[in-house]
């Protein structure tokens, strides 16, 4: 497996699992420039995106990783799609959804944050 | 719309044309650092990539673009994120598709080449 190919599936892994545990502890994964796009509605920045992604209205949420790309990009940035399945408060019915990572070095260290984010959830 | 939705859709626009009409015609959008992820399958460079999506095994192919979501990211780069249907061989059925595009800026120009590209079709 290439670097680009780990970084992107431990990203996923940490994302999803810290989404689903500990929501709060996204907020270190933006910054000032990032961008999200949640279901077609734009936020620009660390509190913007945190504040959506708290808010959101549900007591419980799994994510179930089903797919994933990862590609080498510019500024040795890593591009990362994925699909799964979200299940929520332990509904078992599960609702499809796709997002797409650009994932941007973090200066001075090993480690990356989120400079795009595009959340969709597959309803039709 | 802001420059970089515009962008996004101008270039989608004009790329599934090129493909469903004059496949050749996709070599100029790709450079050598560009990558394809098809369906799994990785590829490198202008010709690896123009040599893939040539060679598709089918007589006619029209995509339909379902929806997409455009961010400005890195570099003045554009990051396009669509979901659609194609139709081979004048078929009614359709198969759902998925695609991401990192759209860089060409040097010198106000055009874009594409540096990225990961599609994958929805057969489950």
């Amino acid at each position: 497996m290439t670097d680009f190919e780990e970084i992107g599936k431990e990203f996923l892994s940490f994302y999803y699992d810290t989404f689903d545990n500990n929501r709060e502890g996204l907020l270190d994964l933006y910054q000032e420039e990032s961008m999200l796009t949640y279901n077609g509605e734009q936020f620009k920045g660390q509190e913007s995106i945190l504040k959506k992604l708290t808010g959101l209205k549900f007591n419980s949420i799994q994510h179930q990783l089903n797919d994933y790309q990862s590609h080498p990009s510019l500024q040795d940035s890593v591009l990362v799609s994925a699909v799964g399945t979200i299940f929520l408060d332990n509904n078992e019915n599960g609702i499809s959804f796709s997002q797409v990572f650009l994932l941007a070095p973090v200066q001075g260290s090993s480690s990356y944050f989120i400079y795009n984010d595009i959340f969709s959830l597959n309803l039709n």
